[in-house]
């Protein structure tokens, strides 16, 4: 494996603003090879133990209220545990279950934890898909180093991660139920137990499986712009998929709920960054009277590299930038933009359409945004969706669901047994 | 009890910067009395349950290397359970032990958490004291609040930490070793299992003690001035002891150790903030010639409103403002200072001394700053800290250990069984 196969540039790029040799100390820890030079052993899926549950549970039908919770998981999870002194353990794949921390595990005091969220698809071609594993695989990785966790290869974890859904895939999103998905979510947790503030000797990475609704409402969801509550910042980690993140956001979050809305639209300094834990997009006519699709820039670190955020982007650069696609032209940008600049444009007349987009939400149209208690109203052409998005989002589907055969749409072998 | 005893106006004070209506309704739910409007049981330590370890651990001598790992609890824990359908549960007092949790808890994923730092002390008296561990109580509310845990009334926490020292105390820090502590971690996890991003709807309090080494080395700490990473932002949650404020620092922390430093100064826009996990403070003559003991203020919510950092205010106040303490007296300055001015002060021969305050690190003197690098020497006067630093020091020990009766000392009661 040559090391560019561990930090593609994508990942160097990620990390450049961190403390430069701190991120240079843990991507080479990622890359040492079990060499004799190095006694720790790299995390390895072909040592993947597996482990089948004695008592399989029952899959809900759809409509189960349990769907909603978002904690009804499936039979299995992998598992694996990294030590400072000899690296990671072989993974394992076993009854999904309970975990037990020592009280003075990291995690539970520092926040030493990263997670992805990913799906995976039952396609109306009957495949079972994932969407662009690699770039969450990676993304981990960037998020693990942020939070002093250790390394991997990344497509170690995606390996693990094919394995999880090879394994549950079938039963859980059976053939009899095209067009549904589950929520994958690989965590990393810093487990071991010492209250020194310091990085963890030791972290559990586990990947498991749930229910999740679907969140993507078409009624559109109401954003509240923040004033008083700031997520992320230069020289923080807002780039980051960590805890520290999520945690801090869910009181304003909750609060946006009591008042009628369903999301904080976080500013910085007025600027637009995202919306609740989904990045933030706009479709409007400049001044100039170009139809543009705009988000914010990756370039200071203050938001998610978003999956889907780079999807849309690359889709609309892709079918959207020349006529063809039934609609007027879009440029596309990604630049810094104030709630006072979308203020103007709703005012003005120029607003086309605004949508959140992430796994969880996937592409979802906004319809209001509060700022400074007044509610700006955002078309939606379409009555549910706004034109672009409404496309944006079928493409996407497409890819997803296998109606459209796109290498972003990775197929599971569905073997009746690994092992 | 009044309502202004769960509120005081300091704890009011703490929050008034985030989203007002939420702290409000989390402050109203810790209010709340069990009067038949409201079926939410509060925090009651009086129903705690005790239930004692067969299995006693030994208690490590002095010197035995558990002691730096930060990582040898006591033979017991307290724990309370609160679900927001309920309430709090009784509190239970049982056998340290690991927690059991749900891979999809919100700990684990969202830093839902906050947590103290106290310490329990065996004075030269013989007793056992508490050093303020009402400012401790009522920060755990405020860092709850900010971080979507519930509420509860401080002086219920005081009771439970209260009753976690009376059975673990007299055994671990046994009178025959005077002038030791043990270091006292209440900390409340999001422990429901659902991954929706949400306030959970389950929190888990659990008090632990352990041991831990004395951090205030005499030789003095050398600090790196963080260039490219910010801990805390206006509209952030530096102020709030939650998890989310430790994590992300490690990294830089873990770099600065790398090139032989022992804590990063962290810097917002060249302003001088936190010192590692602590408070800083600088004493120096100010160009007008007076000498001043300044530290940051707490005002913009950036830095942590330390115990410590509160009781060396107020006891420089109190003994260190008017001549008698053999020092020159000094002006108390709360106020934004940048690593420019602490740069010229040691360049035009200023500085008079510098040291970082907190609960762990105690008073710990700096005797390097490395900025722009260049390591900046600051003057210990009395060779292994600074004068001033070595009074204050001793006070506050003199307090904590019994040599001085103070009201911040509180003595807890040592009762053969409390059953």
């Amino acid at each position: 494996m040559a090391p560019s196969a561990v930090t593609p540039p994508h990942e160097v790029q990620q990390t450049a603003e961190l403390t430069a040799a701190a991120v240079a100390h843990k991507l080479a820890e990622t890359t040492k090879q079990p060499n004799g030079q190095s006694a720790l052993r790299l995390l390895d899926a072909s040592l993947l133990k597996f482990t089948k549950t004695k008592t399989p549970m029952t899959v809900p039908e759809p409509g189960d209220p349990i769907i909603n919770s978002s904690s009804q998981c499936t039979d299995h999870m992998v598992t694996a545990v990294w030590r400072v002194s000899t690296g990671w353990d072989a993974p394992e794949l076993k009854p999904y279950g309970n975990l037990s921390l020592a009280p003075t595990a990291s995690v539970l005091h520092y926040a030493t934890e990263c997670f992805e969220g990913m799906k995976m698809y039952r396609g109306y071609d009957g495949k079972l898909r994932l969407f662009r594993p690699d770039a969450n695989c990676r993304r981990m990785l960037t998020s693990a180093t942020r939070i002093a966790l250790p390394g991997f290869d990344p497509l170690e974890l995606q390996k693990l991660i094919t394995a999880m859904v090879t394994v549950d895939g079938p039963k859980w999103l059976p053939k009899s139920r095209p067009g549904t998905f589950l929520y994958l979510r690989p965590t990393m947790i810093g487990s071991a137990g010492a209250l020194g503030v310091a990085a963890p000797k030791e972290a559990t990475l586990f990947i498991i499986a749930t229910f999740m609704p679907k969140l993507d409402q078409p009624r559109g969801m109401k954003l509240l712009a923040s004033q008083d509550s700031v997520r992320a910042w230069p020289g923080g980690f807002g780039f980051a998929k960590v805890g520290a993140n999520y945690g801090p956001t869910l009181m304003a979050n909750s609060e946006a709920r009591a008042r009628g809305y369903d999301q904080v639209l976080w500013l910085l300094d007025g600027v637009v960054t995202e919306a609740g834990a989904s990045n933030f997009f706009v479709v409007w006519r400049s001044k100039e009277g170009k139809v543009q699709l705009v988000t914010a820039p990756l370039d200071d670190k203050i938001i998610l590299d978003g999956v889907t955020r780079r999807s849309i982007l690359q889709l609309a650069r892709e079918r959207l930038t020349s006529s063809g696609a039934g609609v007027e032209s879009l440029e596309i940008v990604e630049k810094k933009f104030s709630m006072e600049d979308v203020a103007e444009a709703v005012k003005e007349g120029r607003m086309i359409e605004a949508f959140a987009a992430g796994t969880a939400y996937f592409v979802c149209p906004v319809c209001v945004v509060s700022y400074k208690n007044e509610d700006l109203t955002i078309p939606m052409k379409l009555g549910e969706t706004g034109e672009y998005a409404g496309l944006i989002k079928t493409w996407l589907m497409d890819i997803m669901y296998g109606r459209e055969q796109h290498e972003w749409g990775v197929i599971i072998d569905e073997k009746e047994d690994l092992e």
